[in-house]
This record gives C-alpha cells, sequence and structure tokens, in this order.
C-alpha cells in the first residue's frame, strides 16, 4: 500500500485511556465504518469515594451506532475487556479476539445471563477479519496474560499498527515469541502510523523474560525446603502459575489456589488449555490439613495489597482457612502498582509480625516493554505517525521521547488526548476535533447515577462529618412546634461533647428566633441564617467544616 | 562501666514509634528519674478520614509526672518536634536540643504563645547534660537536616546509645561529618544496647553523600541555561536548598523561595547561621517578573505532591504567582515517601500537559543509613543488646537480620513494640509489661475529641452517603403530625433518582403504618424498623449500604 493514497481520511479517536489509566477503548473510523479497539474499566481514584469502577461514556458510538461493525480486543486484561459487559448492553456488536480472551470475556457475560445475546468470534494469530471498510489482523505478541494481541488496521487511508500492551519475551513460558517477523513484513509494506505502549518508556533497557522468574521460583523452592510456600502474584498470569505449579511438581509439593479471581481463571485457562497441571497436584483448600508444611504451596490473590484479597485476609488473621506462622515463607511475585505501595507494605509488615519470612524483590518481572524493545519495534514497524498509548501522560512523553530520538519527525508524533478526533492519511494528520467522552462511575448497580455533587457530599461528609438540624414549623404560620434539635454524625465523639452540642443548639435557637421575630418565613433564608450562624459557630470552636443541614418539617 | 552491674534496671518504653511511621517518642526510666527522647507527630494513616496528624498517648509520662527530666531531642524533623506543642500543655517539662533544632522547635511554641511557658536549653555535640540519673551526650550525626544528633544515655544500668535518624556523610555541606571516633570510644568502654535507625535497614551498600546532589544540580544548572528552573525539595534539608543557592550563584541566577514551610525553615536557618546566601541573590517572588527565565530558579514546596503545597498548586494552575509554561524545568529533588507516589506521578503528569520538562531521577539522596552503614555503627558501638528503631516493621526486622549477621545473639535483639516494658542490664534484659499507649487524632482544634466512631462513621458516610429520615409525632400519642420526609446527601443524584426516592418515601411510610398500627410506642423499635426496611430495600435496589438515621420530633 506504500505512496497510496485516498481522499477520506481514517479517523482515530480514543474514548478512553489516554488521560487516565485503564480504561482503554479507542473507535477507529473510516467513513461508514468504525471498529472499537478494546473496551476496558478503569479503577476509581482516591477521591471517588465508594465508588467501584469506571467506565467509559460511549455516547459517541451510541451516536453513531449504525456505522460500529464490533470490538476487537487485544487481551484479557481488566482494563481492556472490564467495561465490555456493560457497554454491550448499550450497543450490541460482536466481539472478536484470541481464544483466551474469548474465553475471559465469556465469563464476564455468563455472570451476568449475557452470553445468549453477544455474539463473539475467537480470531487466530495470523488471521484477519473484515469489518466494514476495515480489516484486522491479529498478530502474536507477549505481555502478562497469553493470547495478546497487537492489531494490523489496514483501511483505505493505510495501515495502522496497534501494539496493545505487550513485551517482547524471545523465550515465553507457554507459545511462540512474538511475531516480529510480520512486524517487520508489514513495516515493509508501509505503515501509516504505530500506536505503541508507553507503560514503560521510562525504563531504560529491555524487559526481562518471564522465564527468569521460574528460575527464580527454582532456587525458592530448593532452598526453603522446610517451609511452608504461600506466593501471592496476578490472578491473569496464567504463565506465572504455571511456573509455580512445575516448581511445585518438581519439589515434590502439593498446590492450592485461593483467591475468587485466581480460581476463575485458572479453571478457564486449564479447560482452554493454557494451563498444564500435572495429575495429583491441585489440591483443594480443605485438604491442605493432610500434608505438611514442607509439602505445600499456596498460590494466592492479593499481591498489591488489596484489603479483601486472600493475602490480606491472611496477613490480617482473619482468612477463615490459613493462619499464617512462624517459619510461612511469603513470596511477593509482583511489584506494586503505583498507588498501592503503602497496602503492600503494610501487609508485609503484619506477615512479619506473626512470625513469617517475606520475599519481594526479583520474583516478578514485567509484562510491558521497555525502551530498547520500544526502539524494536519502532525499527520493524518504521511508522509515518506516532501515537504513544498505554500509560500515564509522562509514559506517553517519554515514547514521544523514543519517538525522536529514532528519527521521526517531531510534527509527525501525536500525544493526543481523549476524546481528540485525530484525522489522518499519507497527505498529513491533524487533530480535527473533539467528541464527547468521560467517565461514568459505577456505584453497586447504579451505572451513571453518582456524578460530582454526590462526590463532593461524600467528600466533604468523610471530611467533618455533618450536623443535621430539624425543626416542624407550624403550617402557614411561624409558630415553632419542635425542635430545634441537633443530630451529628462524623463529627465529634458527642458523649465527650455535650457542652459543645448544646451551645450549638443555643446557637441555633438564637437564629431561628431572630428569623421568626422579623416574620420571615421564606424557608430557605431560614435554612441559609441557621447554616450560617452554626457554621461559623462550629469553625470558631473546633476549625472544623462539617456539613449542614437544616431540615424544616411543617406540621 | 564495662562489667559493672546495678541491681535496679533501666526500662526502655516506647510510646510511639514502633508501630507506625513518625510519632517518634521514647521514655527511658531508671529508678525516680524519666527522660523522654523526642515527642514527634505522624501523619494519618488513609482511612483517618479528615484528620489533620495523629500525637502520642502519653498517659504513662502524666501517671509518673513527677519523675519526668525533660525531653531529648535528637533533630528537627516534624516525627520528632512535631507533637511537642500538644504533650508540652499537659507535662511542662525542659526540652533539650542542638541550636538548629531548638530554632524549629522555638518557631513551633511562638506560634501557639508558648514560648514563655516552655524552658529549653541548647546543647552542643560532645556536651553531657545530667536529666536526674541520667547522663545525656549529644553525639554529632549526619542526616538530611542539619544538626542530628545521637544520645549516649548514661545511666546506672549502663549505657545505650540512640543514634536518631542518620547517615554517615563523610563529606556533608555544612559542618562536621558524623563523629565515628565518639562512637567508638563510647563503643569501648562498653555500651548496653544499641538503638539503631532501621529506615533504609532493607537497602545494601552505603548512603551516598549530599555533596553528590550539589554535582548534579551543577550539571543540571550548565546544561539547561537557557530555561527557568523550578527545583522542589524538601522544606527541612537546608543542605539542600544551599546547595541550590551555590549553583544559582555560580550560574548567575537569582533565587526565589515559595512554600510556607520553605520559607519559613529558611529564614530560621539563615538566621542562626546555617545558611549562607550571598548578597543579592534571594528576591521576593513578586520581583521575579523583572527578570527573564534564564536568570531564575524557584526553590519549592511540594516534592511529595501534597495537593496544597506551592509546587502541586503551579501543576494545576491555581499558583497566584507562578505559572507553568512550555520551556520551565522542573526538577523533583526527592524520592517519593511511601505512599505519596501516585500524588507525585499525577503532578508530572500535569506539568508535563503544561509543556513542561520533568527531571524526577537522580537528583536526591536518601538521608537514612543504609546496610552497609548500620553495620559500621554496629562494628564501633559493639552493643551487648540491639534494638533496633525507626521505620516500619519490616524494616526494624531487616535491622534485626543484620545485627545477626553480626554475631549478635538472636536472644539480644529485641524486636520490640509501642507500650512494651524492656527492662535491662548487664545480668539480662527482657519485655516485662506493657503501659498504655495510643494514637490521638487531632482534627483542627479538637485534640482527642474524635475516636473510632467518629471514623467508622466518615467511612460509612463517604462510601455511600446517608439517608435521613424525618417525621414529627404527636406527643404522648402515635399521631403522625408531619412527614416522613427523605433527604440523602452523597447517596444518588436526586434529580435523576426521583422515582427512587419516591418508592424509597413509600416504604418508609409502611414501615411507620405497620408500627403505628401495632401500637409500637416505643421510638427505639420504630426507629429500628425505619431502617431495617429502608436499608433492605435501598441495598436490593442499588447495592449500596447508606447510613440511616431516622430523626423523630415530638410535637
Amino acid at each position: 500500500m506504500k505512496g497510496k493514497t485516498s481522499d477520506s481520511k481514517l479517523k482515530i479517536i480514543p474514548l478512553g485511556g489516554l488521560e487516565e489509566i485503564g480504561m482503554n477503548i479507542t473507535a477507529f473510523e473510516y467513513e461508514d465504518s468504525i471498529v472499537v479497539v478494546d473496551c476496558g474499566l478503569a479503577f476509581p481514584d482516591d477521591d471517588m469515594l465508594g465508588i467501584d469502577l469506571v467506565i467509559p461514556d460511549i455516547t459517541y458510538l451510541k451516536q453513531n451506532i449504525k456505522k460500529v461493525k464490533g470490538f476487537v480486543i487485544t487481551h484479557g486484561h481488566e482494563d481492556h475487556i472490564g467495561a465490555l459487559p456493560y457497554v454491550l448492553r448499550e450497543i450490541n456488536v460482536p466481539v472478536y479476539a484470541t481464544k483466551l480472551t474469548v474465553g475471559l470475556i465469556e465469563h464476564k457475560l455468563e455472570e451476568r445471563d449475557m452470553l445468549r445475546s453477544t455474539k463473539r468470534k475467537t480470531v487466530k494469530f495470523g488471521q484477519s477479519i473484515n469489518l466494514g471498510k476495515f480489516r484486522i489482523e491479529f498478530i502474536k505478541t507477549n505481555h502478562s496474560i497469553q493470547d495478546a494481541a497487537a492489531l494490523a488496521i489496514y483501511s483505505p487511508a493505510g495501515i495502522v499498527v496497534h501494539t496493545g500492551d505487550f513485551k517482547v519475551d524471545y523465550t515465553p513460558v507457554f507459545g511462540d515469541a512474538i511475531d516480529l517477523q510480520r512486524f517487520a513484513e508489514i513495516g515493509k509494506k508501509g505503515v501509516l502510523a504505530l500506536m505503541c505502549d508507553s507503560t514503560n518508556a521510562e525504563r531504560p533497557g529491555f524487559t526481562m523474560s518471564e522465564k527468569t522468574v521460574g528460575r527464580a521460583f527454582d532456587t525458592i523452592f530448593s532452598e526453603h525446603r522446610s517451609q511452608r510456600l504461600i506466593i501471592a502474584t496476578f490472578a491473569s498470569n496464567v504463565d506465572r502459575v504455571q511456573q509455580i505449579i512445575d516448581s511445585a511438581a518438581k519439589y515434590g509439593r502439593k498446590v492450592v489456589v485461593e483467591g475468587r479471581s485466581m480460581v476463575n481463571i485458572i479453571s478457564i485457562a486449564q479447560e482452554l488449555g493454557y494451563l498444564k497441571v500435572p495429575d495429583n497436584t491441585l489440591i483443594d483448600i480443605n485438604m491442605m490439613k493432610n500434608y505438611p508444611d514442607e509439602q505445600m504451596v499456596l498460590i494466592t490473590t492479593g499481591s498489591q495489597g488489596e484489603s479483601m484479597a486472600a493475602l490480606s485476609r491472611m496477613a490480617a488473621d482473619i482468612h477463615k482457612k490459613v493462619t499464617i506462622k512462624p517459619g510461612d515463607l511469603i513470596v511477593f511475585s509482583s511489584h506494586p502498582i503505583p498507588g498501592n505501595e503503602k497496602a503492600v507494605s503494610n501487609v508485609i509488615n503484619e506477615l512479619y509480625e506473626k512470625g513469617a519470612e517475606v520475599i519481594f524483590q526479583d520474583v516478578h518481572v514485567s509484562g510491558h516493554a521497555c525502551q530498547e524493545d520500544i526502539k524494536l519495534i519502532y525499527s520493524l514497524v518504521k511508522p509515518k505517525y506516532s501515537i504513544p498509548v498505554h500509560g500515564e501522560y509522562r509514559h506517553l512523553i517519554a515514547q514521544k521521547n523514543i519517538a525522536e530520538s529514532l528519527g521521526i519527525d517531531k510534527d509527525n508524533i501525536f500525544v493526543i488526548k481523549t476524546g481528540d478526533v485525530l484525522e489522518l492519511n499519507q497527505d498529513g494528520a491533524k487533530v480535527t476535533g473533539k467528541v464527547e467522552t468521560g467517565e461514568v462511575m459505577v456505584d453497586g448497580l447504579g451505572v451513571g447515577d453518582v456524578g460530582n455533587i454526590v462526590l463532593r457530599d461524600r467528600q466533604r461528609l468523610s471530611e467533618d462529618g455533618i450536623l443535621i438540624v430539624v425543626m416542624t414549623l407550624e403550617k402557614h404560620g411561624n409558630q415553632l412546634l419542635a425542635g430545634p434539635d441537633i443530630v451529628s454524625r462524623g463529627f465529634v465523639y458527642v458523649r465527650e461533647s455535650e457542652d459543645l452540642m448544646e451551645e450549638a443548639r443555643l446557637v441555633v435557637e438564637d437564629a431561628l428566633d431572630e428569623c421568626l421575630r422579623r416574620n420571615i418565613s421564606d424557608w430557605g433564608k431560614l435554612k441559609s441564617s441557621i447554616k450560617d450562624s452554626l457554621g461559623s459557630f462550629v469553625w470558631k470552636r473546633t476549625q472544623r467544616n462539617p456539613m449542614i443541614l437544616p431540615i424544616i418539617m411543617e406540621a
């Protein structure tokens, strides 16, 4: 397709994933066709109090529903598939992915009884699918989950190569190494744009092979033969689990798997042939008591210090079936994701306090390409335009710097934002507009019913609590029938602050008297007078700023 | 004193600092004398919603007030001096420290008008003070703040060496290197116990000299001559500030200092002679506009991403006097403290988004001793007992492992906890009891008036908000005069959930009718019936668990 031009332009529109971590979803649009790559969720920021998860606003897709040909999913991590069950309810289009990814998606859909209503198709590496004016080819890569794919997106305006999350692993645990030859071959044809994973773009060097972790496990197993082993890692890293199982088999240990997501993924992976477990190796957690410590290894969730995960519950001594005891060796086969450092450290401290030994270094490798790996992909693909994806803004900038160092024209590198419409073909590329995007917050069963006002209230309630002032007034008059009473929650320990609360009541009474005396019957005014008086009294006395909520009843 | 024994034992009682980061305070008790080392605050954990800071419970000192001879402070960081203004209000005893430390303490006392009521004494390195049965010698060390001291605590039961927070810096920026000779000399006399800083006990090797950061600054200044420089670092690291000022003078830049704590500490340090500023170097922030970018360097707070600090406000574009623009170079001369990684990363992203360049690596060294430095101190002091201090539990364990590797008997290493009473002399050492300790939470002006119930309420309010159900009942009867009304905050966006709220009201009405019909006039029962019905309705419909607060008025 080298040099072939087209009047129409390809539009690349990230609907999520570029100004936040997670929530990856990008629309590719050419004339009457839209293909959407990935459909992930994000975990809530610290200031999204009480929110369970965040999904993308897909208004743009709904407005163009007739064009949307389907979702193409690069791999099975939550930040790439997690929003599908929510989004498919609003736009029911087919989903295309590799075998394990489809398996993980199906598990999600099944939980929500959406399996029958969703079309999905398993695609093999090297295979292409036609979706309207697009053809999408799945290219084998490596990542911290199996069956990860890069995509070659063929459009009349040119080819876009999207790496998805990837690393270069020459010696993967399962299946083939990344198909570098195919990247080169497509590069030879002439690639319009490369969208490459930026997560590790700040890290120099190469990312180590997953196999090196297997060797680390072997060393640990051989040096700690008399201890019970508990290894925490990411549920979705099936290769990691495979290597633990292999070491267990080699050193004569039984394996117990603990943690809901770990159990789920292992069973899916085993069923689909991605995990090979020797006979009589996996045992049920309830059988553990039949084996001595030195014959046991537990594989568990909780490597990020998540408060409800299995390892955290063991460390806090609230796990029903596993009690940490002196002599146990706990291995963190993970690295804390930014933001989780303190939680992980707390779990490590608790484990030490129970007399356990803890190993938390050098038993993990990243699933993302480092600087030299990124340079390799650029050098094989040789794109005209570079569009860094996946990562915080700082990581996109780091990739931009890499691309520049490789000789890509500064003006051909686009660090775009969620909602930007990047139009491109062989003649040029530029951001031509912006579409509606956003974060939809999921809280319990509610999708989008918690907005900024509710969050602001939660924030204020969390800081200084609430003072509720109730009173009953005579209907059509201004006679006080009951109250004013003040009830507080999250403000002070009332039993030790009775004087303060009584004084506060008097302040409200004065404000109320004053209003009634001046015949103010506008309740809005009455409420704001109470708010002001009580608020300034409380601030003066405590330097706190609780929410003040006057409620007037009419009887 | 080698070999000299005593019938009485020395008691070492940590009243804080061993199960949490910060809040360092340790009582040393011998017969009728108590000396307290340090009096620090801690910053609130993530689950202490709305809390400003945490100070130690000093019940034990109040109970033994007649014995307490004074506070001996090792250095001027908040986790060693921050609780003084609160604690001195309850036990007014003299404070002993080195010159800069006294200066920083005086600033705190002055702010609270406590200067006249507090006795304090400046001690020089090498000097000793007699406090009851104790003699305390101040020994020069190095740390990320000047004038840090280790203490040799002489008691009839033997000598305890307490390092405070320290590093070994052979080439400090200001003043002398750590007095290793004195450590050795005291070691030769025979040391009963060593209490050594564990913060970096997990890190192999040696800690680099502060001077290496000066060289890094010089390189940055020389390679970025045309850009405005903004350097964020810790306010209390005066040596760091000195090196920035030196580079500024060398490369012809004016210096602006921004951020309240930075301005305060620099003025104290300058006044006391710990910071040398060449004439016409420091300028006021309002004068900045008179100088071109390449002649300016700003030194600012905010290196930890603290939301209200100067750099964070600049990054968020809400700083009144500094606007980040393309071409600015921002240097983080710091490393994120565990728990701050995400906040720091957010600030870095915001700075990049404004087109600035950011340097955040290799412009910082730690203020704490690494493994080889710790081994050096043990080898000079050669204590009988080892009591690791300063650090999370994992760090104490790491130091324990170091002590063991140096040949100290496992039974002579005491990883103790806050409140433990460790009794020791030449004949033996053991934990013999536990005293009352705890965390006192400070919220606004309130000290200790927020307890676990209030925190639990804040937690619940922050997650799902509150539903307030109000009604007015006839006095001595069960006639409903007004309501029931439901008011919510932090639950759902009410305008879009009118149906839900109306249904909820009907649920309450039904529950109420049922109670009134059954002549239930016990308001406790009435309230819990409303709570149950409304709670289960809300859970079924939203899977949320807001606080439900029924308020009944009587008219």
